[in-house]
């Protein structure tokens, strides 16, 4: 059975906050931040000044959802199931996906939220996919991710530089695309989906804590960030990615007209795509606009991928978690 | 092609803590608790006394996953994929079931965690088997809670009791099962899942709140349940659940032999029995001697199905999760 993307969808919360904003509010330079992150802007699901929250994840998650069945042309009621991957759900239990069905009016069918950073996104798509080919069925896949939420207020000068690194590299977001066995107004066919937990024996790149309702009184940091490993590591994983793809479609490097390279902030998008020398094909990237909003960017790149490619046109996109070091990646051709 | 339950596997940390401790430690009955609960015992992954951690999440998905593992006579390198539904993760991320991944020795497969609360063991099943009928492989499937993480210290004479309810009915655990198309040692084969988010319109009866590093200066609760909407809604929801599976199968209540109905407390899972009806099959329960360990029931349950269901032999698992309202189930038969 062929398994198509057939819409996509986008939800970025407010206005988008440039790094000018940023420095004022952090204490630091803009200059710094664009020469340590390279991203140039990010959007919040709360009111920087006072931490109020303006969007749920699953307000985003609804809104992507809904853009994206809109745009298929499909009802509530003709979404047969629902994956969606966060790693900032709203709550523990009801789970976020939950939430999103409500909002968008789906019932009765079996709902899924996959717990992953950005790798997520992919393994989404992979369930998703195998639920299509073992079933026949139409899916709404979501990812969405509310980082703010980790944006407590603290005494920021006194941060270090690398804790500094978490206040201005996050964004706030969620993507999601109808996947389907369905030909009618299809936009890509989903050629090959690669999810591989390769961190065996290595310690975590980045680890996220929740708390209980006895919170900070433990004195443990909610976010730790091994960037060092991070930037030593995942080159070489987004490289093994796109030679696990083209093995798998048996495409060439010349074949690609499109690369969504993986997105962990502008300037290490840049020096992996730059690192992965896939020169003829044209970058979909959107981090540098819309901050790491985690599972929300392979929807992004793909809605952005969407509005260009053309009948039999070529992608490939690569998305790699440092958590405990997950590589993913994903083929598409365009129809 | 035909999907198989290989082997299952248990993890229940340190002695049992029966209701005597329990009544001591609260500062309540051990009668209130028998009548109220009908739960005799149940397991935690802390010290009681000194809320020392004693097992992480990881630990307990690992001991029973290791178990499944080795009964179904399999090497970390044959599991080709693992899923793992929780509602308790140890962190946000990296997600749990990447470090049971670890803990295992399995390396280089798609790792994924299901957020959910008990009906996500069910839903782990169902993503396994189109995981199975979709590329051929063989996974390792747990369900693992660590509700204890929520017992923090309180003043306990000042809790109403509902609020009380929660510290002694839930427990923690986990259960495991290999899934496979191999025809191999396999011990049931899969004939059916349900699972349906069924919520619409209707609040949560069911709310487990995370909290960031600011944690409880929010005065928020972290678990709320709405017990009256639970009592009355599971009972029909599980007759819906066993019907759904009745007609999917084409079985009849005479054809049973045993039934896993939902396990929420000692006292509930008898009411709920008695309103299913199916008095030819053969009870399996176990929420009265392990606590409300959530995502770990159903593979408890299967665990012990698996000591008695010979060839040909029939049943039926239900499960129901007052969350958001999800109604799940399972139909095995004996090979």
């Amino acid at each position: 059975m062929t398994t198509y993307l057939a819409a996509t969808g986008t939800a970025l919360p407010n206005d988008p906050i440039g790094n000018d904003t940023m420095a004022e509010h952090f204490g630091t330079s803009a200059a710094w931040i664009e020469a340590f992150i390279g991203t140039r802007q990010r959007y919040l699901a709360v009111e920087l000044a006072t931490g109020r929250v303006t969007h749920t994840l699953a307000d985003l998650g609804a809104q992507a959802g809904g853009q994206a069945l809109a745009r298929a042309g499909l009802e509530p009621h003709d979404v047969d199931f629902v994956v969606l991957s966060t790693a900032t759900p709203d709550h523990l239990m009801p789970a976020t996906v939950n939430l999103v069905a409500e909002a968008l009016g789906i019932h009765e069918v079996p709902t899924y939220q996959l717990q992953s950073g950005c790798a997520g996104a992919v393994a989404a798509l992979q369930v998703a996919a195998a639920i299509v080919e073992s079933t026949g069925r139409t899916g709404l896949v979501i990812g969405a991710d509310s980082c703010s939420k980790h944006l407590v207020a603290r005494d920021f000068a006194a941060l270090s530089a690398p804790e500094l690194v978490n206040y201005v590299i996050f964004g706030d977001g969620a993507g999601a695309v109808v996947i389907t066995p369905d030909e009618v107004r299809p936009c890509m066919v989903l050629r090959l989906v690669v999810n591989d937990f390769v961190g065996l024996g290595c310690p975590p790149g980045q680890v996220v804590n929740w708390f209980n309702v006895a919170g900070a009184g433990t004195g443990e940091q909610a976010v730790h960030e091994d960037y060092k490993a991070i930037e030593r590591r995942v080159p070489p994983m987004a490289k093994d990615v796109l030679r696990l793809l083209l093995e798998g479609t048996g495409w060439s490097m010349a074949d690609l007209a499109y690369l969504l390279p993986p997105q962990l902030s502008g300037r290490m998008t840049a020096s992996i795509v730059k690192a992965l020398g896939v020169d003829a094909a044209e970058e979909v990237s959107c981090v540098a606009d819309t901050g790491n909003n985690a599972n929300a960017l392979p929807f992004v790149q793909l809605d952005l991928l969407a509005q260009r490619i053309r009948p039999g046109q070529r992608a490939l996109g690569i998305a790699i978690e440092s958590s405990k070091w997950i590589r993913t990646g994903f083929a598409v051709e365009g129809v």
